[in-house]
């Protein structure tokens, strides 16, 4: 824990249901890690190998053991392949994520897919355009089909680059062109991660992180951006809307429904199954005062997006909310979803369901969702939470909700900013804003929950660097009061009057984890329209509290595009000096940006601070000292 | 070691050439191993999870510790996790090496492959009708284009299943559809199994397992199989030619060059290039008999296959080999290269060459081929190895070579039997063949260098079962004098008897490891012979030495296949009591087959027996009891 007292939350409704859920006898995710406890130094550093089954292998970190591996692989080839099967795992996830949203526009242009369609046509011709299928005289389903089938090809091996790779500024093009990493098809590249990580093929640290770059580039502006633009397609381009965030969404009164996962091609059909008349008419009789639908992680950031569907938490409060008794049912995807909350549920009423072919869970009803059958299968099991909803027993719920804004696309703000990015830019060179910083990823049980976001989050603002979040940050600033419009009066003087005139909050929320890539894309915009490469722009990324492979693969992308990141907790990397000299430092002179590491807020606040009066100063506009 | 003595291997320049090592102060393998002891056991069990950073957790196998890791995924889930990653590795090491091959089917169509050509063009058209691609009255340049892009089509994800896989009995086919496990696309089912064991995605251990069988059947009949067939068509198909094996081949007055990897595209120009006359002239001026092109690994097994060239060792042979001082050439290309022979040669004069844009190793001159320059690039490196042999200093070349017939290919064993499968088919329904065995995989220094292998294939042939075998086990079998017509002798009666009047040896080599995918086809072909399932043919596979992902893969293609594989070592599964329990008895009833372990291969003979006659009194052919 980094805060003094040990505290495992910062959160009021997180702090209380801790206490419900010890009370309840409820094992949580910090009691097995406190189980956990001591960690295994040596996978922590890296140095661990069980590639093949000559080891398994570990390298002394002190020089009095073993240097190398039984095949004979040292600590940095070691290091490098861990850490490149994490980004591959990352973009894997992410990719298959964006598959998953394909199928469903193929299944559409088919006539396939009842109760989906397309919603954005406009985004679709756009993307149409992008991705040279014809769009004159042509009805939208014909296009869906053709777009959906040319987005195939990206996650196959017959094109030379990823498609969207082209969103790119021209110059950060030509770094990935000279560097050799430019990636060509989304699955081929994880296919190649693994390939090079098997014993025996890449056994030089730099190719394969190298590899590990472009990989996770095949994410960033190929899997992850697919599903965000096709999500954007099926469900709408979101616009900002207001909401209501933490355990106190939930409703007494009401057949309370939580979604859990990433994918919205589940939860955005729950969201049209709870608003069915023939449901709501029979959650009344049943004695509910309506059908309320409430998300935790990712599927929920997407429903808050387009729907402003309520947040009731993020990842550290995904066992607790069921302590509240309150809620008749979660229904989960995929990604993110801890396998204990079958067995938490099982202390309470709840009744969960999962939903993907892909991921099953302990504790679970499996009720398989798929493009044909989903409008029907939602109606079903949000009938099976209504009915679920008499057996409730007692409820806790812990705090009243708080306010937020949610749904901010690029397309939004460049619309809130009347239509170019000109008065940020403006902004930006008077000075009044000195930068942005996109906060995003996980919680993890080793830093005390949203002490890393909020802490982070409140020092930028008031240093007036506006941040944009997503995933798990973009709940916990939503919960620390950042996403109204008087939030402003927490940030600098120059952030306030901008957000003040724009009657926006000086924290953005851009979306789930996939949506990291709205960020690609705004930094690609700002970088054209000041004829920079991105990684000249005063902007950082910054992942306080991750824990996860995707996270990792996130990162990545980030920096292999220019945007210098931070992380809170340390990567397991420490185990080879070279990879932490070059992540740190030497991926500089590579693509113009490294990773931070700074566990403590505070700190990483001055140093991205730093960072970002550094790139201003580049720029030629006035640059600030940080104290 | 199994042995008794602690024996390092049984063979004699494996013997002969450690102590030279030893004497050299070289650093082998077998050091490296015991400097690992004790191997961690949470990572040989499988129960240390490192797959995302709110771990590393560890399982305690005793039950005192904790059960579950921090998200609250068991051991089950652990276990399964860990080894559907090195399933997904394995498929992704052979299906980008199939990739390899594809691309410079599609250059030379382009006329961008100088020196590359199709070599057998009736393969080609064969595999162009299996893919749909028109021949008729077509030139084999048009389709060897349009079948790579078919082929292409394989590793994308527009396709319902791999195109390869109805080469597979019907009934097969039918057995794969029933459980979900038909591949649809080979990088696909990699990337969907390093998403499923993301943290949070699928957490139950069967429905883990059975996306494991899928993604090894995209390797087994997708991308193995495409780089045999495309091999085949590139290089020709392997026909029976007489080889020398062992450290022996190596020749004290002319050039030696061995090559080291598996990739055909690589070696085939080197083998090419050592035929130059211009090469050989200049050896010739520098003092040099010839130059002499020899193998260890898979790549080398590809050459001997269809050019008879000479194979100098297997897995563990690969360092000792240069302590022969009379490598003037080690060239790489890619998997199972360890990154310590760049080490090992720095103390001879041996010049070490990485070919391939995947693979670079420490110690090595970085040379990349690429299919418009590998017929260059190959000159002018065997006129590097030449220009080398002047640098010699002591020479050990421990014995002398050992006689061996390879390259047996289905095409030709068919051949060998008059055209049809029949005379085989007789033979094993009158009991003289009881069955036949597919020894295959690798070699580790857990286990006696080729005790293994060795031992069972001797049982096997002495109780009348035919043995094909690929990879290290067939360099192996060869130096035990197997690979001669005259190893009849070892034989029992009835396979002596068939095998006599044949003229082939008792234990006929397949080829390299992607290779395994000829036996897939040959067990098809008996098993449609026999209107039955591949599940109930008196077959069975075997890896007594293995030690890669790839193996795992191959195993479990194998098994979903419904062979049921032998492994020597175990693999990283014991930490859960249900996942043993499937893989070892549990999938008959899914696939048909199982997995037995057994590190002794004499116990392990006998396993494979009663399997065999099991199978055959299912087929009402007469059983013999194993004692």
């Amino acid at each position: 824990m980094l805060t003094p007292d040990k505290q495992i939350s910062i959160t009021s409704d997180g702090i209380k249901l801790l206490k419900k859920a010890k009370e309840d006898n409820i094992e949580t995710v910090w009691d097995r890690h406190d189980a956990q406890q001591p960690q295994c130094g040596f996978c922590e550093m890296g140095l661990s190998c069980r590639i093949c089954i000559m080891g398994p292998c570990r390298i002394d970190p002190f020089g009095e053991g073993p240097q190398t591996g039984v095949c004979g692989a040292d600590a940095d080839i070691i290091v490098a392949r861990n850490l490149c099967r994490m980004i591959a795992a990352g973009a894997a996830a992410h990719s298959d994520h964006g598959r998953d949203l394909v199928e469903v526009l193929e299944a559409i242009s088919e006539g396939k897919a009842p109760g989906y369609k397309i919603r954005d046509e406009a985004k679709l011709k756009l993307l149409a355009g992008e991705y040279g299928v014809e769009t004159k005289d042509r009805d939208a389903l014909s296009i869906a089909g053709d777009l959906a089938h040319s987005m195939m090809e990206d996650y196959g091996m017959r094109r030379k680059k990823v498609n969207l790779v082209s969103r790119a500024p021209i110059q950060r093009q030509k770094v990935w062109e000279k560097v050799g990493i430019t990636p060509r098809g989304i699955d081929r590249e994880t296919s190649e991660m693994m390939h090079r990580t098997h014993m025996g093929v890449d056994n030089n640290w730099q190719s394969l992180l190298l590899q590990g770059l472009r990989n996770a580039l095949s994410d960033g502006w190929g899997g992850s951006m697919i599903a965000t633009e096709v999500s954007d397609i099926l469900f709408g381009v979101p616009s900002p809307k207001p909401t209501m965030v933490n355990a106190g969404v939930l409703k007494e009164d009401q057949v309370n429904i939580v979604v859990h996962g990433h994918n919205p091609v589940v939860s955005e059909m729950i969201s049209l199954a709870c608003q069915s008349p023939e449901l709501l008419e029979k959650a009344k009789k049943l004695g509910a005062n309506g059908i309320n639908i409430a998300g935790v992680c990712c599927t929920g950031n997407e429903l808050l997006m387009r729907r402003g569907i309520q947040m009731a938490g993020n990842h550290l409060m995904t066992e607790l909310i069921l302590s509240t008794g309150a809620v008749d049912m979660m229904i989960v995807d995929y990604q993110c979803i801890m396998p204990s909350i079958g067995k938490v549920a099982s202390s309470y009423h709840t009744r969960m369901i999962s939903t993907s072919d892909k991921a099953k869970f302990p504790g679970m009803e499996h009720h398989e969702f798929h493009p044909d059958n989903a409008q029907k299968k939602a109606m079903t099991i949000v009938e099976m939470a209504i009915e679920n909803f008499a057996n409730r027993k007692e409820l806790f719920i812990p705090v009243k909700p708080q306010e937020a804004v949610g749904g901010f696309s690029v397309e939004t703000i460049i619309n809130a900013l009347g239509g170019t990015a000109d008065p940020l830019i403006d902004a930006i060179k008077q000075g009044k804003i000195r930068g942005a910083v996109g906060i995003v990823g996980c919680n993890n049980p080793k830093i005390t929950h949203d002490y890393g976001h909020v802490t982070l989050t409140r020092r930028l603002i008031e240093n007036d660097i506006l941040v944009v979040d997503t995933g798990c940050v973009s709940v916990a600033n939503a919960k620390a009061g950042f996403k109204v419009p008087s939030a402003i009066e927490m940030a600098g003087p120059g952030l306030k009057e901008i957000c003040g005139a724009l009657g926006i909050p000086p924290v953005l929320h851009l979306g789930s984890c996939v949506d990291n890539v709205r960020i690609l894309v705004l930094v690609s915009a700002l970088a054209n329209a000041l004829g920079v490469d991105i990684s000249d722009l005063p902007v950082a990324g910054s992942a306080p509290e991750w824990y996860s492979e995707k996270a990792v693969t996130i990162g990545v992308y980030c920096v292999a595009s220019g945007i210098t990141t931070h992380l809170g907790p340390m990567p397991p990397v420490t185990g080879s000096k070279n990879i932490v000299e070059l992540l740190t430092s030497g991926l500089d002179d590579v693509v113009g940006a490294t990773f931070k590491v700074e566990p403590d807020p505070e700190k990483a606040a001055l140093l991205i601070r730093h960072h970002i009066e550094k790139k201003r100063a580049g720029l030629g506009l006035d640059a600030r000292g940080v104290e």
